[in-house]
């Protein structure tokens, strides 16, 4: 009946890894951990960075590229930093093969006297250039971003949202002093708010991390959390206030109006690929990805029943006028992207790939259409009737004029569903932990939606805060942020039963 | 006088290294042999980018992204490859750090059972997909593309010119034959030409490469070679014609329409951040970097004369109304960019910025410009008339109406000085090898301009080939390429003294 061979209720990481295969966004590579980027998946997250390096340079940024390779001995520099991260990064340690014995290995002689780390992320070596480069009052703040691939070391692998390799932009900022750093923090998380909400249609809860899931280093570490279909969390993006961590273990200091000697605030934060497989467990369905108007590759598409025949020509004419006069029309702040898919493959079976891929608008154009001047389309947001698939015909005038507007509603609806659905489950009333451990820890087998909690704790630290984290562990719990709307005043820790004071988000995640 | 320390005549390598840095490109790294690019360095290659990228998708790629990392074994499938590539190249032997006896170290039990090679090109692995992916005759032509960084072990570093990372687009195509694969091959190069000429306003030569300077495992290396303002070539990207090598050795076989299994013909081209140096040597002069305004990050610089006054708030005001104005417009197809520079600093000091970084238009807007209504602005292209710097003005309203005109009027004579340039240092006349010898050997080292030689040859190939480009490299020289556009008749080999079958440029090179 639908598109892809597994549905969400029967098995959602296999409808996940269909949708990712049947949209033809990505795939596993022969090098381990690592994916290949397919022409859907690439030009979706082609228009994130086009989106977000919009907003990141309206904003006052500027882009810097930095080195891959990163001197071991940087990350022994900042010791909380080392801790979070030295642990699986891929290590360079020979710069030439040789073939020995007719097989081809590294050459002992060309062994480096460093090994080089690929970055995990960036802050070393770009915090190093931030000491060189900044020396006055007047060079601050300093505020650059890199788009660029980084590599974290993961035995097991998830198409976008866990592998060795991913794609991300990650800024890096310094500031004069902690009121500015905290703005960044608060500017970069809010860009993000807006690219996640109006570009990919994912509703978010801007928030704060608990201490024990800071970014190694930072005194605070933000997130964007959003909530999947199976009613799990993802983090959709961080955004950390570094405090003087990273400026004292690397000396990035400057001298102020009066000659003194201060060390820079720095703040980071970083948007990637994972945003993807958001999008897909946000918005796919049984028949596969719906991909969000805004960040559509192809917005409209257009596939000529063709039949090989000399009348083909004149249909092909007709879709092609109409692309022609759509691509001169502007939608969600970039020009409309229309195509006319006029591959060598039967008319059908194109259709349902731009269904599983998840075009927005998909037009089905017969000579029947072309001699009456119509267009006739389905949405892919709005796919079926019942079981039926549902279409829609308009005069082709019409179809080119409402064409901004179709694609901004099915865009709305996309984002009013999803919203919907994150706000009718997120649960209150948890009073004690025995209420989460009730709720959570009966039919953990099930797969049953279970949605997120909203409780209220007194934020232990140290050890505390540890045996917290361990016993949410064994709920397959944790805490997702404490959102960055708080209510007006608290009730009881469910874990101490001290007095509360805050709310916080727990949850199952990705 | 000048704004650089040393000119283009006393020390041109040394005059290339004192542009990248004061206009604010690129450095280098800590990581050896590794570069930082810096933002007017990485903005000019984001044009290159929007600008390319545009072309290789409007010519029918798509955009993918492959892994990093590629397996050893791998390269060990196309032999020519192997001897080619297989010397200097970053190995990853393990995924792990540890700290033993207090110091970080590759952990012992986290070698790779099979070491990971960083990419130096990703005809491998991509042909690898391509066996996969490639299954039926509807499946071809199969064309797509990649922006990435690669790495290839240097031992002498320049920036831009030689570093062991750069970026770059990777084209990767397969074709059922071979005629179509050379027509994409000669697509691709025309693309190159015209990025180059059209919006580097860099001239180029299209032409083949020599059998001992192909890509290792093409059957045919085209390049696109330019002129420096030191009479050096330097080779501005190439496109190959991979014959069935790679099909062959990686198994990318096609059913064809009768049901007989074929290999694919495949190609590969590339055009990396070499460009940008490329450009500075094309372009730079004594006071700086001239960027073409095409491709120029910022086409038009306001620097408002502000005084720490309260009639600065009006000043500004005019001067962003003015960019405001500017950026509703387009220029060489993309929206103008134009930019008011209000940063901290005395506005002498900035407009000598912008004169280093060679923004085309370059605007000092004092409080009488803004009571008159007028704009007064200097022309990067043609900064100066003597040793003085030229400066113009005009009415508010005239400059924005012009502003389009000026920076395509800059584009074309910064073209138009590099062709000429070009045309009048290719020399003819060389008859036999002691012609050659005579012209070239003499003065070596005094730096003067020799420009490129133009002779005809019999095209040998194997070892005496090899002896050719032993006698040219005594004189410091070798073949460019053997230009598309050949004469209708040819003289006798310089080298052999053989009826010449081919018309080739020689030339010291980067």
């Amino acid at each position: 009946m639908h598109a892809l061979k597994v549905t969400r209720a029967e098995d959602f990481p296999e409808w996940y890894q269909a949708v990712v295969r049947e949209a033809d966004m990505a795939e596993l590579s022969p090098t381990r951990g690592c994916m290949i980027i397919k022409a859907w998946g690439m030009g979706f997250w082609e228009r994130i960075q086009g989106e977000l390096d919009r907003k990141i340079k309206e904003t006052g940024h500027e882009n810097y590229y930095f080195p891959l390779l990163i001197p071991l001995s940087f990350f022994a520099k900042e010791a909380e930093h080392v801790e979070g991260f030295a642990k699986e990064m891929a290590v360079v340690t020979h710069h030439r093969l040789k073939s020995i014995d007719g097989e081809l290995k590294p050459d002992p002689e060309a062994e480096l006297s460093e090994p080089l780390i690929i970055r995990p992320t960036s802050e070393t070596i770009i915090g190093d250039a931030f000491s060189r480069w900044i020396k006055s009052y007047r060079d601050l703040p300093l505020k650059l971003n890199q788009w660029c691939n980084i590599m974290r070391w993961e035995m097991r692998t998830r198409l976008f949202l866990r592998t060795a390799e991913f794609l991300w932009q990650e800024g890096h900022t310094a500031h004069a002093d902690e009121a500015d750093a905290r703005a960044e923090t608060a500017l970069a998380l809010e860009i993000y708010r807006q690219v996640a909400e109006d570009f990919l249609a994912i509703p978010v809860i801007p928030g704060e991390k608990p201490e024990n899931e800071r970014f190694p280093g930072a005194v605070n570490t933000y997130s964007l959390e959003a909530m999947m279909q199976d009613g799990k969390a993802l983090q959709a993006s961080t955004s950390h206030y570094l405090g003087t961590n990273f400026a004292k273990a690397q000396n990035i200091t400057y001298q102020d109006k009066d000659g003194g000697i201060s060390h820079a605030h720095t703040t980071s934060w970083g948007m990637t690929t994972r945003m993807i497989g958001a999008a897909i467990m946000v918005h796919g369905d049984d028949d596969g990805m719906r991909t969000p108007p805004a960040a559509a590759p192809r917005q409209i598409v257009i596939v000529p029943m063709l039949r090989g025949k000399p009348e083909d020509e004149e249909l092909k004419a007709y879709c092609h006028e109409i692309v022609a006069e759509l691509n001169k029309l502007f939608a969600f702040g970039w020009p409309l992207r229309a195509h006319v898919d006029i591959k060598d493959a039967r008319p059908a079976d194109k259709r349902w790939d731009w269904v599983r891929r998840g075009a927005p608008l998909i037009c089905e154009i017969g000579p029947r259409d072309a001699a009456n001047g119509q267009v006739t389309f389905i949405k892919r947001n709005a796919l079926r009737e019942g079981e039926k698939i549902k279409s829609h015909t308009l005069p082709r005038a019409d179809f080119i004029a409402q064409a901004t507007g179709l694609l901004e509603t099915a865009q709305k609806e996309m984002f009013d569903e999803a919203k919907t659905r994150l706000q009718s489950n997120i649960r209150d009333g948890f009073n004690t932990f025995a209420d989460l451990e009730r709720y959570y820890g009966t039919d953990d087998e099930s797969g049953e939606f279970k949605g997120w909690a909203r409780v209220h704790w007194s934020r232990p630290t140290g050890a505390a805060l540890e045996e917290v984290g361990t016993r949410l562990k064994a709920l397959k719990l944790s805490i997702r942020n404490a959102p960055s709307a708080q209510p007006a005043s608290y009730g009881t820790c469910i874990f101490t039963g001290a007095p509360a004071v805050e709310e916080i988000l727990i949850a199952r995640a990705y």
